[in-house]
């Protein structure tokens, strides 16, 4: 499928200081001059392929069908990993297969995943140092032209994924959930949903216990601590004016306590 | 108005680490595919209005008319702050109400605002936690492709202004500005203009006395603290390839006296 | 040579807070509309021509023919420095005459330099402290638009270039480089290329004798400093899921030696 307007995300852990996003960009700029770029964030912490799932996964969905999401955080280069491109519901993805496309797998259970092999599209010579910009780049490229998923090579059954943190039902009335992401202002991002906590709750969090539930951030009194549905989807800890993240010691990948009362 | 070719530009404190700014751009090209988007800056220290306005203030004016500028710091969501579209001399603007047009609006009294009402662009459900995916993005992207401001709401006469730092006389041969803002190479942006020191003088800045006035930046010697005309039509306290911000222990807000002599 | 869809590169150090960038931007759009922007880094340090002339050369070579590389890193703005517009191989450039255009004169001998004189194309006033909006930005945005070199102004023959760090031999066993860069992974990237290194060796650097030699990145073991070939055609020094910038305690400009054995 070409689009008539292609568009190309980038989710990457290069940095803005570094010339390397740019020498993607160039590469597939030569390939198809028309494509519009847009990062959605070089600024994924180097080869965090987690915060690199997460932060593609809040995004992608906005972009109309069509757009190609590159995304490369990729520790593994250099071993015999392999490299996607994926159909999920008429929105593409050319990545590494290293599980950073696990959200869009978990919201698109019919996705169509294809092992990058057509080596004719590749850039010439390889550098085993940087695939991003020697086959991914150009892979995109094609594919934003019209090139389809079914010549980039052949279908891959099962993409690697990341292991999700679960919910975990401790006891009837404890539940265990994570803090995923930790954002600009200091809110404190949950693997919960408004869904998981059905009645009255508290949460603990680092060595406090968070018993004010708002609806809105403004509801929140000034540097009091709470509990907010945020805009991804999840229930955020935050602080009216101030940041969570420094009142609570606790960062990504922290456990947090649901106790219904 | 409609533009042969649609600009948008983003002024927020978002971030660029985080999705958020690919998802509002994700929305805007859902809706109009065609429009270039220039970032202004989204690194606005968090929910620093004045910050906001500074710089959306020095960089508006050099794009060309119809260009839209979306400006989005807005420590009031979720109260009952309005939404503004604003037609200032041909450039376009949409904000939430709480004062980050203040220059806009000082360098074009007949500017003209409507309040933002027409749900009918929102993104639907509108979350409290981000109008600026869900209101801000689609106006925004609509106003691009030619709607009419009148059609987004009804006028509104009196938008919110921050108070700016106003230059005050202390005695016959002692004015008070202020600093503005520190620029990335450590200068000082005062709001003095060089038409408010007609004579000569010299500017007392934290514990300083700088005599040395300058015409140009490379007139300093090396390691001198001097005064220069800024591009900004600001005067600007420097230090010769180093940072005036680091040698003079202050920042935006300080202020600066002026004695002539 | 007008190019079907004009592309205009960044690199500068003006940082991406500011609203330097952005006025740059605004007027170029407001000179050719149709113009799409490309970012190579705008977080070249402070007047660090070195560092600029290096993200440069790495980036411009992966841009299609006709694209303008704007390169504005200027500490000598305000003195009698010149400006340039250069053909190099039909790859077009914009930038002080300061050496920032070292690395692309290295690898297009037979470019051709131009010094900007063509006032009608300025905007007005010029500031003395912001050619990059008044006379650079206008400029790359008409040759852009298809304005031959030679309106621009006249041949310069000797464009100013930086002395590149050299390998040096001290004995017939040893041989004395330099690190260029760090990259955001913490890499050192030296100007030591795999040719220049023929038989066994190994590297001081710092207080470090690094004797693993690898042909990937891969190849590392956990935790272990080694050299390898980088991206961008330098031996570089890494440290597997670590950074060597961290372990070994040098930086940009720093020797290194080489030991045959």
């Amino acid at each position: 499928m070409a689009n008539s307007i292609p568009i190309i995300t980038f989710t990457t852990d290069f940095g803005l200081s570094d010339h390397v996003v740019a020498a993607i960009k160039g590469v597939i700029l030569s390939v198809n001059p028309d494509a519009k770029l847009v990062d959605i964030s070089n600024l994924v912490p180097p080869q965090d392929i987690f915060t690199g799932a997460f932060t593609l996964g809040k995004a992608w969905s906005y972009f109309p069908y069509g757009t190609v999401h590159l995304a490369i955080v990729d520790p593994g280069i250099g071993t015999a990993r392999k490299g996607l491109a994926v159909d999920a519901g008429g929105h593409l993805f050319v990545s590494p297969d290293n599980g950073i496309l696990t959200y869009v797998f978990e919201e698109n259970p019919g996705f169509e995943a294809y092992e990058i092999t057509a080596e004719h599209y590749y850039r010439r010579p390889v550098s085993s140092a940087f695939h991003g910009r020697d086959i991914y780049a150009p892979i995109a490229a094609w594919i934003s032209k019209g090139v389809p998923l079914h010549q980039i090579g052949d279908r891959l059954q099962d993409p690697l994924r990341l292991q999700l943190p679960a919910i975990q039902r401790v006891k009837d009335t404890l539940i265990q959930g994570q803090i995923l992401a930790v954002n600009r202002f200091g809110n404190l991002i949950t693997n919960l949903k408004p869904t998981d906590v059905p009645c009255a709750y508290k949460i603990l969090a680092g060595q406090r216990e968070i018993t004010s539930i708002r609806r809105t951030y403004q509801e929140g009194a000034p540097g009091e601590v709470f509990v907010v549905p945020g805009s991804t989807g999840y229930l955020e800890i935050a602080v009216k004016d101030g940041s969570a993240a420094s009142v609570i010691n606790i960062k990504a990948g922290s456990p947090v306590g649901v106790i219904f009362m």
